[in-house]
């Protein structure tokens, strides 16, 4: 298979062997500074600072012009006043330069001068075959060069999302929340003016890169949308592309203009392209990156159908509302799972959907319900709320910490020494199977003390606990290490040093693997909120909790509505081979870090 | 002035000398242990556990009935279960108990039967003169009594704010996320099912406490609108009432129905009866938070025109989008302000509304513009985005990070050792006009060296920054120790041992400290929002800034709803002396804490 165009194009924007910075300088209040440190700290390749009077920049030896530099450069950043970057571009296509990044703004978003010089510029570099990012953006990551061409450093990691932004300000932001969040970005390119290369440019390309699973985009306005709709459709069959628009208002239409230079346009347009496209649309950056995370741990339910799992009734209450006011069925129980919960439940439970033990004290009961839940065919999701410290599980272990601090959950560990002991052995043997057996022990002891059980009932929760406890994923992850610091405090009977909040911690790890394996058994999105909006990391079982009942329910709708876009253009064969519906299964590989 | 009725009968319940808990157990597995360690771990007045079986709980005396306790007891807590309920409330009866606090679950909320045990034990109750808070509730917090009455141990704080919650979950939830933001309350009561105390009497009664700045409520259904209305108006003349009243969908009324046993209602008739009653309705609970912070930290805007200023132009254009969408006006600057700005900002700056000086280098001119905004008469109110670590000026910092990291920030603060020394000294001796003079010494030299500002705008720019950091409450807020921790790190000599993250800090409070005297100048709100979704908590200084723009924008529109309410209550002459209009100067004084 020959490479396609637009692959060629942008290699050398993603893959640069070698970078100039034109403008660098060792003047710390000048962008041209921040610029060259942002790059020189990670960027492995050849990396040249270019100006006019100094021969050294922050240790590097430097060139007046970029034609003074000995070895070839495949990609130049540009941070000098817009009047000097026309010069600059004539002596890149002298040098052979095949891309750049101009940082500088002043362009065509300031007025008719200003355009004029970006024609000039554009003119330039087209006549040597040179790609444009920008003008008047912030930069680009290329996790593959290890790139990170900002105007200043920012927080950025490797992960499976790529964005682009028409706004360097949301773009960084965006990265920071994700690296905050703990997930990363093949690709970030804030492309500002857009002066050469288009948004769906871009999106044409990272539909190419089997290492981006969910492309990203902030979007102020678009050349030609039927450009966009025609190249962004090829790839939405692929993976899913999540866009934010602003520009309902004439205020924001106003600030765009001033802004990126962009036409805002209508949105009911706006709106019915993206529809086209199959693009999913998010209304903030928060939902961009939710939506994105939920592509990447969910699996695309099969339908609207929700039931809702509550540790609280008022939080069944918002939860049912935030799912009814986005098209999602909060359907009635089936009789069957009636009777499995009236027998499971103290007899004041919720008797419905939402599903509320109210105030069962019986948590071993209440992690039981999504399973009989995913069983039903009828049910294509649960959102599984009380995820995090405020959940009932937490509770009951804080309670342990009033009065006498600690001294509780103390003796109940000093009853597991002989246990402990030999726990931190077998975990450091790494051999599964004996793992397997001081964990369903170690189970067996904690949910059994803390909790109100039938026996048979503990032992079938153990057994589902323990199994997914011992995947290959959870074995390798850093639950196990924190598992055995908690052992040796207990082993070693001094179990009043153990900090509370990494007891939690361990809690939310078995409950997060738990969830994992049954979205993996069963194939259907299982949602999870916290009870506090407090943000949560995503955890290195895959697992990420959104901190209110309208995030989770967003995700779900838009996951619903990317499931929906692939089955119609499936049923009208527009589907790609080797699409998202392919991939589905793999979605938990091994991708997030 | 006699006291109000509703004082009278509820003093006991908020202000008891000795407290009961009915159902306390050693049991761990019971809702009754963690209840009454809830208790015991803070309540310093009489407290007895009542168990019909042992003779000590955690350490404490305990009595078979309440009518066994030696001593007088105001507020009984009943954690047994429903059937037990209306034996225990004839001793109590018998006992001369004062108030009542039913945790217990499975009266009315469950159908028939519950109903009717509830009005039994309501008859009993009102035989006595009880009154109750409940049941089917988590408890409740009386910050003058030091009593944190709830199921299990919450993290609540003492503060300017009154929560009642018609949902024991939510109401903890927003009581631990306000923890978490640094805001607490006076009094929260989760009300459950209300059989006895209406949402309204609660509300009536913290009308009267001045300690209390701000209500909130969480509502599921009321019992009576027109009396709710009736007696809520005559507090919102007073002090903000805001509300979370979920019921817009089916799936959501049928949850209500099944946990509060609330009849959820038209929410058409309840947003009318809440627009008469004043109350500021709130459609989640961050919201609810975020809008009584407002209330807390901001003067009412006098009408809706806003002024954005941003560091960004993509977070002007959706922050523009935010204020347009909830009817804020985001006016034209007039000719005076755009011709100031252009003299102070590179010609590429916005020339508008969000007012953005597009990557201008010179930050103090970006921090200049709201002061000179709020001496427009036009301008009503002001949104400065960009507070954070994404901010400008943090920005700024961070580029020395790279490459040889801290070395940059380590190199320029070694020119200030000389200064360093003295500043300890200075600060240590707490004398405001040295330390003014230290503060300035060190503003010129932390500024001067890092933007690119004219000497005369430089020395505007820190006389205005030494005042706002010389203020009674600055002086006595943790920023300066943590500026002497800093000085003496460089009058060391080890700069290089400074963590860049306490040096961000210091920025924020100088920013933060800027703002709120601002704020209290001009008597107009400055609304400030990060880049980041990261959670920030609500400062000394008495700012607290926004997490995204449509946050910050709801909070304003709200603050404008509040402001016209009231106007036109004063117009119509139902205004009420000592009302919010008049206590506006006093919201900085020293309530947060």
């Amino acid at each position: 298979m020959t490479q396609p165009a637009i692959v060629a194009a942008l290699e050398p924007l993603f893959h640069p062997r070698s970078v100039a910075v034109i403008g660098a300088t060792n003047n710390f209040a000048k962008w041209g500074y921040s610029t060259f440190a942002s790059i020189m700290n990670s960027y492995p390749g050849d990396l040249y600072p270019v100006n006019r009077h100094d021969r050294e920049i922050l240790g590097y030896p430097a060139f007046p012009r970029v034609t003074d530099i000995p070895g070839p450069v495949d990609l130049v950043v540009i941070v000098v006043p817009p009047e000097n970057v026309s010069g600059i571009m004539r002596d890149c296509v002298d040098k052979g330069v095949k891309a750049g990044v101009i940082i500088t703004a002043g362009f065509a978003e300031v007025g008719a001068e200003g355009k004029a010089m970006q024609d000039e510029v554009m003119r330039i570099a087209r006549s040597g075959g040179i790609r444009l990012v920008g003008p008047n953006c912030m930069g680009m990551w290329s996790a593959a060069a290890n790139l990170p061409a900002f105007m200043f450093p920012m927080s950025i990691m490797e992960g499976p999302l790529a964005l682009i932004s028409q706004g360097g300000n949301i773009g960084g932001a965006l990265v920071a929340d994700a690296f905050a969040r703990g997930v990363g970005f093949q690709q970030y390119v804030s492309c500002g003016c857009t002066a050469d290369i288009q948004i769906e440019d871009y999106i044409e390309y990272l539909g190419y890169d089997d290492s981006v699973e969910v492309i990203l985009a902030y979007i102020e306005g678009l050349a030609e949308s039927n450009r966009f709709v025609e190249k962004v459709r090829a790839v939405t069959s692929k993976k899913p592309v999540v866009v934010m628009k602003p520009g309902k208002t004439g205020a924001a239409a106003r600030a765009i203009s001033s802004h990126s230079g962009a036409m805002s346009g209508s949105d009911r347009i706006y709106d019915a392209a993206f529809r086209k496209a199959g693009v999913i649309r998010a209304e903030n950056t928060t939902q961009l990156l939710d939506v994105s995370i939920g592509f990447l741990t969910q699996p695309l339910p099969k339908g609207r159908n929700v039931v809702i799992t509550t540790p609280g009734g008022s939080y069944g209450v918002i939860c049912a509302e935030a799912c009814a006011l986005r098209d999602l069925n909060v359907i009635d129980l089936p009789a069957s799972a009636m009777e499995t919960f009236s027998s499971m439940f103290p007899s004041r439970w919720s008797h419905g959907n939402p599903v509320d033990p109210a105030g069962d004290r019986n948590f071993v009961q209440y992690l039981r319900a999504p399973e009989i839940l995913l069983q039903l065919p009828e049910v294509h999701a649960v959102i599984f709320m009380g995820f995090g410290s405020f959940s009932g599980l937490s509770s009951t272990f804080a309670s342990g910490l009033a009065g006498p601090r600690m001294q509780m959950i103390g003796e109940r560990m000093k009853g597991v020494e002989e246990l402990a002991r030999n726990a931190v052995g077998v975990i450091e043997s790494r051999d599964p199977a004996a793992i397997g057996q001081i964990v369903r022990a170690a189970l067996k002891t904690v949910f059994g003390s803390i909790m109100v059980s039938d026996a048979s009932d503990l032992e079938a929760f153990v057994d589902l606990l323990s199994e997914s406890l011992t995947t290959e994923r959870m074995l390798q992850s850093a639950f196990y290490e924190d598992l055995k610091a908690l052992f040796t405090f207990i082993s070693e009977g001094t179990p009043e040093n153990i900090d509370i909040e990494d007891v939690f911690q361990l809690i939310e790890s078995i409950i997060g693997a738990l969830l994992t394996g049954w979205i993996q058994k069963y194939g259907k999105p299982v949602i999870t909120t916290t009870f506090t909006e407090v943000l949560v990391r995503l955890s290195e079982e895959g697992h990420f909790p959104y901190s209110s009942v309208e995030r989770a329910a967003t995700v779900l709708a838009k996951l619903t509505e990317y499931g929906e876009y692939l089955e119609r253009i499936e049923a009208r064969g527009d589907k790609q081979p080797g699409g998202a519906g392919a991939t589905q299964g793999d979605r938990f590989g091994g991708h997030l870090r």
